[in-house]
């Protein structure tokens, strides 16, 4: 089994031998999942810029169990309806391509946003 | 080439084409993933538990996107300092696992929670 | 003095007093304001409808806080940038009230949504 | 009536002649309110920190209106559970003076953060 299908049934182990399905609705795995978000912005909040982009072990150490329980709830939402996170990413990067061509956008982020 | 090194290599020519690897900092990709993750939040936020847990067509495909764009900002943040999510992730199951003791949290989720 | 310019003056003294306005950038403050809402929403994350409609003491003592964490960094940016939040808010209704009439937006809420 | 009594007014009636009390349940505002919040995050998100400090008068203009959307949810949250946003604050203001103490944080945050 490759670690991607470990990582689902661990997941699901989880949940399933805690008897917490009923909390892992979608719409409070979306809660959970904003609330991970937030701690990972949390690390860089009061760093510099300069601090921010070279992190302590500590901190890498600490980043690194934010972006896996963001992850988590973002692999438990994306199975709950069928979705393959890296299929749904390379149509985004497609649609992306469209919406911002390179040629218009030379190290300008905000040209052509709504 | 597997679909995940596709992406990552999409990913990485995506800003590079148009230099905008200046603005994808970490500090700056936490702040665009927590708003990502707030707009899964969003398609959630008016619905009852019921219509959340059975999206219409159109709702899954915005779902879609937005766990695409947070699925993005996510990567990008790892791959910056070296993260893989998938060991990041099971080793953060071995450590809820532990902290979550199945026997002592079957069915409440806050028990041993701080 | 009234106690909103009392809160006002409380808020600047603390940063003033612990030499911490370098860390307090608009950018930063929009930082930590997301962490504070999102622990807002982790308190309801895993609720029923029912049971965030109405909380136990505890909870209600821990919400409060994270209100007014939210309240705190919400307030000190509007300050850098001279924007009163009731004004802002007031105007905000105007423009709600047209981008949303009454007659057509009867027990819907997505309906004139984009 | 003072401006705040009157922008409560104004929020309360504008849910109740749309008949959206329904979807204003606190957990669906927790869930409004972090968009929101993420939403003033997005406007300095690409900005260095020097332009996030200065906005352009279109800019300062969108801040406002997602600070004041930030500010109408945070608005009725508080008055669900008749909590006052100010009493609140000053109350935290209490607690944050006694957990960081100037003399043993001077122009470090993180000092005696958890």
């Amino acid at each position: 089994m490759d670690r991607r299908a470990e990582l689902k049934k661990r997941i699901e182990a989880f949940a399933r031998d805690r008897k917490w399905g009923k909390y892992h609705t979608p719409k409070n795995l979306a809660m959970a999942m904003v609330k991970e978000a937030a701690e990972v912005v949390e690390i860089f909040q009061w760093l510099t810029p300069a601090q921010a982009a070279k992190l302590t072990p500590a901190q890498r150490a600490h980043l690194s169990e934010e972006l896996a329980d963001t992850f988590v709830y973002l692999t438990k939402i994306a199975d709950h309806f069928g979705i393959d996170l890296v299929d749904a990413a390379l149509a985004k990067m497609d649609k992306n391509e469209l919406k911002y061509p390179a040629a218009l956008n030379q190290g300008r982020i905000h040209k052509s946003r709504p």
